[in-house]
């Protein structure tokens, strides 16, 4: 056994507006020789994702803020390397939210450590995208949430990323005609290669009049399910294009993240009451009921191709801001990983 | 049989913002002998609710817009005076949307007329109001759209009109701690006559933060259950003070229906998310199925006293137009009605 010197990411200082890299501060911490039950563990791919910047904010919230000086949390697979705690050995593979660090020794509840499962067939950064946090958002949030039903006209914003990505594949599967929204050719290009029916460009479109002209085009008839990545204008649009009874899953609002000041929300609320619509926020968490099922489902897709995933890698634990920060950039097609060396 | 000449009420032009009595034009028609199925009917009580706001707009929506020149319709009691149709006799009782008018000769399904039961012991306005459509939005808003549950902390705004003041006995006699809003003292104190925990006077609280600080000083732990009558800041204060897991059923707006420009939504949104707030608009007509249901509870709450119902009455056809913007001056504590001579 032997102690680890890892690089971790600590919160410098809270960001206003958009997140910079003077926000996070590098340090290095020795992950020591585990006593105590306590495992040893070095990180091989790590997760940044959209709702971290909601912890940034020193506010209540589902879960606690970030604290300053204190390393991020997040999703993060590592093998175990030294091993005090008998239900853990050298070896394993482990998924943790000990965050942005290199290597790390912790009991293993104190990182929320879950060993994953050999023999699935899927690589160890799946753990933290499709098979993880991201793929079960999905799959609760268009199932459940919004209700899917055969033949719903469903619309995804944020349809390249981690989750929209997913979301538009299993409305495919479940016979769905799918819209999806994303910025910039090639990723709609993208989208559409996920078997998207249309995608609208969020950017070419350039304001709301635009955004709105488009999903008109991809649905004049309207649509059945809005899957929320995004809100702002995106919400709006969804509402002014809902046909009666539609059902709204709101999962994030991307653009309104880094917002200094409450953004108004959408000016035609009125027609949720005259459309009869039903908005519904959802926690990925409150649904891990369903991860079982999820996980069977996973097993047929995935293999036989219906459902693929992407992954956006960058290299390195020095990264880890810049892959963070490109999430609000639209850096990421699928999952946005930080991979460990 | 004998004609009978009836003064009516078209609508004039449509309103631009607060409706004008110069926006409605009274005309005089004749209510002739029926033949070939008709009804020859005259009304002795009117119904005037919010909702006829949104149908000045020329507009698509759940319901056709009125058309200039065309009669106002709406709910309306009344006796059958002649019959040629073998459903009816003269001296039944019905309901029917003939609207705002003394008296109408039609086939009963052009006017979509009902026969009302004798022996319920409620007076014949109660069909517009409690134990019409008013009373079965209030029961099936709050107890089907907004899932009420047993110790549900509940807020309704517009605690004094014809749905709210339901709303509030209803949650009442389901054993939840009930805040109700209402403008000014007087209605108020109307509002906690009902049963109302607390109330929150909106016009003393003078803005957003005014309403918010009361609302957080009614419900300090914050509420599981909305029912929306009025939209705007009301919503906003309801999603900011939700609790984890509330819901709300959006049933109208009155404080924007007479709004010129598309008004924001709320700025908190977002909070849709993290607290995984589940938002619902309805409308009575797709939940009449609980209509027997509504009236077993009915013939219980009424005599037992649990359920009282207030009416403001305008004395004839002339009033009409006055009956109706009372309601957005806030003229009205309970239903809002037109008594006919």
């Amino acid at each position: 056994m032997t102690a680890i010197t890892s690089r971790d990411w600590a919160l410098a200082k809270r960001p206003v507006g958009e997140p910079a890299e003077s926000d996070f501060a590098m340090q290095t911490s020795t992950a020591g020789d585990p006593s105590d039950g306590q495992i040893q563990v070095r990180n091989s791919w790590m997760s940044v994702d959209p709702y971290m910047r909601g912890r940034m904010y020193d506010r209540e919230s589902y879960v606690p803020p970030f604290q300053i000086g204190e390393v991020m949390q997040g999703g993060a697979v590592g093998t175990v390397t030294a091993s005090a705690n008998p239900d853990y050995q050298e070896g394993d593979l482990v998924l943790s939210m000990a965050g942005w660090r290199e290597a790390w020794t912790m009991a293993p509840e104190m990182a929320m450590t879950q060993k994953l499962p050999s023999g699935t067939g899927l690589p160890d950064s799946a753990f933290i995208g499709i098979a993880g946090m991201p793929g079960l958002t999905a799959y609760a949030g268009i199932l459940r949430v919004a209700e899917l039903k055969d033949g719903d006209t469903v619309f995804v914003s944020g349809a390249a990323g981690a989750v929209g990505s997913a979301v538009v594949q299993i409305a495919k599967i479940k016979g769905c005609t799918v819209i999806g929204s994303a910025g910039g050719a090639e990723k709609c290009a993208f989208v559409k290669q996920l078997g998207a029916d249309e995608c609208v460009d969020y950017r070419a479109a350039g304001d709301y009049a635009g955004l709105l002209a488009a999903l008109r085009t991809a649905a004049p008839k309207g649509i059945d399910v809005y899957f929320d990545n995004v809100g702002g204008d995106h919400l709006q649009a969804a509402i002014e294009m809902a046909k009666p009874m539609a059902r709204m899953a709101l999962c994030g609002a991307i653009s309104q993240y880094n917002d200094t000041e409450p953004a108004p929300g959408p000016n035609n609320m009125i027609q949720l009451v005259g459309k009869q619509l039903q908005l519904r926020g959802f926690i990925v968490s409150t649904h891990v009921d369903m991860q079982a099922e999820f996980m069977a489902d996973l097993a047929q897709w995935i293999p036989s191709g219906k459902l693929k995933f992407q992954e956006t890698v960058m290299e390195g634990i020095e990264a880890a801001p810049a892959a963070f920060m490109g999430l609000f950039s639209g850096k990421n097609k699928g999952k946005m990983l930080v991979k460990l060396g």
